[in-house]
């Protein structure tokens, strides 16, 4: 499984390349319409087609090489009509890079929006204005085909980690079923589709769905329901039996993860790609990533501290803004604050991945662990 | 009065020079240690040291030459232990351009924090954490030494529109008593103080307001006291009559002011600086700036509307994003929405100002009666 041999084309525009591996660590990248992603990858998250705090300009500047949008928060607000007015997303938020967007499955469960779900789609009542909608696998796929984003995700039905065995098999089966239809439909140019493996923390079900969504040939994969509550080291254990088992011509995405130390434990399970809105959430509230931990900004101490966040950082905010400016800035509700907050911590995750892929290019174990010993915890 | 030959050096690094007038209308400069500053000029609001939104590279990118922060402020939060950790302003808010504090007396009247004042100063108590503070001529000038601004504000009295004459009257002659001590206490290297004249929109308080000040030679004169609810009319009366009777070898300055029509009627009063929260604070307000007036993001026929906001507008928000999106991004509170309505206001002011003063060095009152017509109403 560990060859540095490049891989497939599946599809015109979208390939994937394995440039080294160091273990199961991974190094490769990803070619798309919009640009190349070099992995392993953190995608930004910008939910309504924007990254919060920051202009696409300023999203670049972090070394972010590809964001990650939402179908569903985007179908219902602005609406397919604005985004035809656009001719897409790229164009929408002018982000010329990259883009993947999730289908909208987990966020059915998180907006709790979900009224009905049957075999064919999903009756949902939005959270904005109240109005009805059913999601077929057929409409998620249209959405992201109009939004023209190069990776589109399949629909699927992420159970509560709390479902009973039948009801998580149940949504196993039908979300295996609805893969299967997300396949089948029209694509944007050049857009490739990921499948979603599912099967909770249970590794025969984890092993039986990898299967079932292997077999229908997607051009990447993704380990959907983790980071939903298990625990880091139930994560842990799955994605490091899993991931090594999936395709390994294909990008392998961990959805919705994670902190730093996941990041680096996950990467040396395998994993190519990830996407979580910690780096940026937290930033807004006052959680700043350095190679020591977390500091909050809110902390007395940093008041009287002409320091930059973290001296080894070479963000536009370590560069030039002191912790007890943004402290005062954090203090007075400056949306600056929230600006130069992001900058830093998305700069810290891109680093980050830099130096894990660095690491992997150089056959370099010690240094992998040596990386893992400096998050753990 | 309308000479146009370089005037007064006023202290080691401020100097200002007039370049043209046309009718009462200025064209000048002034130099600072921070750099130069074209007149007439829109001084960008940054109250706490940093403008609501944007980054210092983003308002400098807007065209603007000086900001405006507020002393009091400042004092109240960070406070001066935290300037002095940065070596002042500039290098703590990370703007190396000049800087003008206004230092606070119209906030004691805004903020309704004032306990009681005397000859000597004002009691205060902070609206942040309810701790008591005494102001005074000699602490304000202090705060602004340390603050290391290019342009500081004497410390005045600004009564009430609603207050008896009597206590107008108290008022101004405090204002004239603090403005001296003001006058004589030590600097920052290089900086100006200007005078602030009140009197209201009773002209002959104003002119003798104006000679009292005048007399104490500030760097500059400020008219303080109007757009506090008189109306654009006896506005226009008070600064067309008073403002050429300033002298005309400082510059001029019209403090909180205002609507585009008002900068167009006041620099054809004779006035060179201006400062207003309208551009940023009405960009968050959903309001945008156009040649053809403010129009309302929230408005639902920018739902379908992929055109920028001003096609006239070379400014990043114009070149780059829809009013589609814009309102997207409005409605679903995205921070990026600030920054970027605020951007666009910002530089609609700075070409303005452009504006009105090419047409003041190409001496053509016909363009500037044309601005006039372009804004009335």
């Amino acid at each position: 499984m560990n060859d540095t041999t490049t891989t497939t084309t599946t599809s015109q525009e979208f390939r994937f390349e394995l440039d080294a591996t160091c273990g199961n660590a991974r190094a490769g990248r990803i070619h798309t319409a919009h640009g190349t992603v070099e992995t392993p990858a953190f995608m930004t998250v910008g939910t309504y087609g924007a990254v919060r705090g920051m202009s696409p300009d300023g999203v670049r500047a972090t070394g972010a090489q590809i964001i990650l949008s939402n179908t569903l928060h985007l179908y219902l607000r602005p609406g397919l009509e604005v985004i035809d007015l656009h001719g897409g997303l790229h164009r929408m938020m002018g982000w010329d890079g990259p883009i993947l967007t999730d289908s909208g499955g987990f966020q059915l469960m998180s907006l709790k929006s979900m009224l009905r779900i049957d075999d064919e789609g999903v009756d949902l009542r939005s959270p904005i204005d109240g109005s009805r909608h059913r999601l077929t696998p057929a409409l998620v796929m249209e959405v992201q085909r109009r939004l023209g984003v190069d990776i589109a995700m399949v629909f699927d039905h992420c159970p509560a980690a709390d479902a009973s065995d039948a009801f998580k098999r149940e949504a196993m089966d039908r979300s295996t079923r609805w893969a299967a239809q997300c396949l089948d439909q029209p694509r944007a140019p050049g857009q490739a589709v990921f499948g979603i493996v599912q099967g909770g923390v249970d590794l025969a079900l984890r092993r039986e769905h990898l299967a079932a969504i292997a077999e229908l040939a997607p051009d990447g994969l993704a380990l959907g329901g983790l980071a939903v509550g298990e625990g880091p080291q139930e994560m842990d254990r799955v994605v490091s039996a899993i991931a090594p088992e999936m395709p390994a011509e294909k990008p392998r995405y961990l959805m919705g993860v994670g902190f730093p130390r996941d990041l680096v434990a996950s990467v040396q399970g395998g994993i190519d790609l990830f996407d979580c809105v910690i780096p940026t959430r937290h930033a807004r509230n006052g959680q700043l990533f350095t190679p020591e931990g977390r500091i909050n900004i809110a902390n007395s101490r940093f008041r009287h501290d002409d320091g930059p966040v973290d001296p080894e950082c070479d963000c536009l905010t370590c560069q030039r803004f002191t912790l007890a400016y943004l402290k005062h800035l954090y203090q007075t509700k400056e949306i600056l604050y929230s600006t130069l907050a992001t900058t830093h911590n998305l700069r810290f995750y891109q680093r980050l991945m830099r130096r894990l892929r660095q690491a992997i290019m150089d056959n370099n174990k010690a240094r992998l662990a040596a990386l893992s010993a400096q998050f753990a915890g």
